[in-house]
């Protein structure tokens, strides 16, 4: 799993840093979280492929959340893009979508998919051999979702010295990785375990932006291999977090701690702090696996 | 009357260059004409403060032109904005604005105007002491308006020393302004031409964007102190302009030399081209008074 941030910064504009978007890279598949206006430009300037974006992940309508969607839409158009695309977003997003495609006149010329999202509880909105993607109802001002993105087992691994020192056919590797016995060309049975290992162990990312401190969430995020959890306050502001409906580092920091993650990833910065370095330090006081998102900066989960 | 090209370039986006829309500056007013995506990162980067923009025109409801205008409305409203906004642009406009913000749950904490155009003739849509403002109706694939944009004559200039000798009372110099006659206090009656010289010649500023090649509209622009021209294509490409309704460099270059204009800014260029100057020297060719609008251009219109 690859994860590049292309915009980590709450709604007002600045001259060098952008709304929230993500690219999350599980095998061949490229999730687009949260649209930003100028995530397109973004998109560039990190050198991800267009055409690789099949399935887009829209948490709630605030402007800094999908302000980029319609021309993101657009551009695939010009670019005469031929694969389906997903947008999965609040009710709503259809329509907004949908009015400016007319009033330009523009229709794509590739198959678009909404699938709006009313529920309040968790739902599999994605599912593959691959990965599975659920929602993470979260509490904001509108109807918001966060997303968790669970990979799921791979194949067995081949222990290829050991396969060929039991002599078995080379055709059978495949069941050997999908976990089965199988019979060596001299008719004994081999049981699996002898000649594979186990798969690298699955990745997950919860995303949860943007949210109150909600320690509700924590018994479905448990032990994620990573959280990118919003902290647009530092506790200095924590009296504007509640009403804005927001959390601080620090309350980011307990949701890591009390779901058991693997990492803290921070983010969604009030652009009213010069700098971001004392999100991280106020989240390490509570949650020494913390780091903060960064415009441009990829992360590797492992 | 100061332009400022805050993008320039046409629909898809680059890493480093930016849609359309320009600040175009006269007396105390910054008009926003056009505001693609990115307008207001846009604003920011060329220390052009929000607040001061309270008319903002919107040519046509192409991505390119008009997908950063919710963004800017949505952050007056965090900056806290008072003062009125004024929104010029074709009908349908308002709806999609207001369906984003009714989405969002937000609601603009200023006075928010929408005029919305559906005339196919020229109509006088500002006009103050200082300016007029008129639509010029151009041809493209959905409706579409140029501005045009004349400053009024200004007070006639007083020529002080002139008016010391002739001993005209102070309190008379705003009479002397406005071109009146006076008594001095010998009783003598002062003609207005012994003591002022005209005003600065009014300037003019023609904004074509998008159109095809159309002759008709260089009786209303005539003899303007600048056209900005749209110049989608070279005559390389030419094929590509009558189908897409975009003009080549060539065009806007006789568009120029019919109309009599002061100068020609060119502008809103394919993505397709690596360079620029290619504009300029093909529009020269036909019309030597020929620039070129780039991204952060600050141009004197004198």
């Amino acid at each position: 799993m690859k994860l590049t941030i292309l915009g980590c910064y709450a709604a007002t504009p600045r001259s060098f840093t952008n709304p929230t978007s993500q690219v999350l890279e599980i095998g061949n598949h490229l999730f687009l979280i949260d649209c930003g206006e100028g995530t397109q430009v973004q998109l560039r300037r990190n050198k991800i492929k267009f055409s690789k974006i099949n399935h887009i992940f829209i948490s709630h309508l605030h402007g800094d959340h999908f302000y980029g969607l319609v021309g993101l839409i657009s551009t695939f158009m010009l670019l005469n893009r031929q694969n389906d695309l997903h947008v999965y977003g609040p009710k709503g997003i259809k329509e907004v979508i949908l009015l400016q495609l007319k009033l330009s006149k523009s229709w794509t010329n590739y198959p678009l998919y909404f699938h709006e999202l009313t529920k309040k509880t968790p739902e599999v909105i994605f599912d593959d051999e691959r990965v599975s993607i659920e929602t993470i109802p979260l509490k904001h001002r509108v109807y918001t979702n966060g997303f968790l993105f669970r990979e799921k087992p791979g194949d067995r691994k081949l222990l290829i010295n050991k396969a060929k020192e039991y002599k078995i056919d080379v055709a059978l590797y495949k069941s050997l990785k999908k976990g089965k016995d199988v019979i060596a060309e001299d008719g004994k049975l081999i049981s699996n375990a002898l000649v594979t290992a186990d798969p690298p162990e699955p990745k997950s990312y919860a995303y949860c932006s943007d949210t109150i401190y909600d320690p509700g969430i924590t018994s479905q995020i448990k032990g994620v291999t990573a959280l990118y959890h919003e902290s647009t306050f530092l506790e200095s502001e924590s009296h504007l977090a509640e009403p804005t409906q927001h959390s601080t580092a620090k309350q980011a920091a307990r949701i890591a701690l009390e779901a058991g993650v693997g990492r803290l990833i921070l983010g969604h910065y009030s652009t009213r702090y010069d700098t971001i370095d004392f999100f991280k330090k106020e989240a390490e006081s509570i949650f020494s696996a913390s780091e903060l998102a960064d415009d441009g900066l990829e992360i590797i989960l492992d």
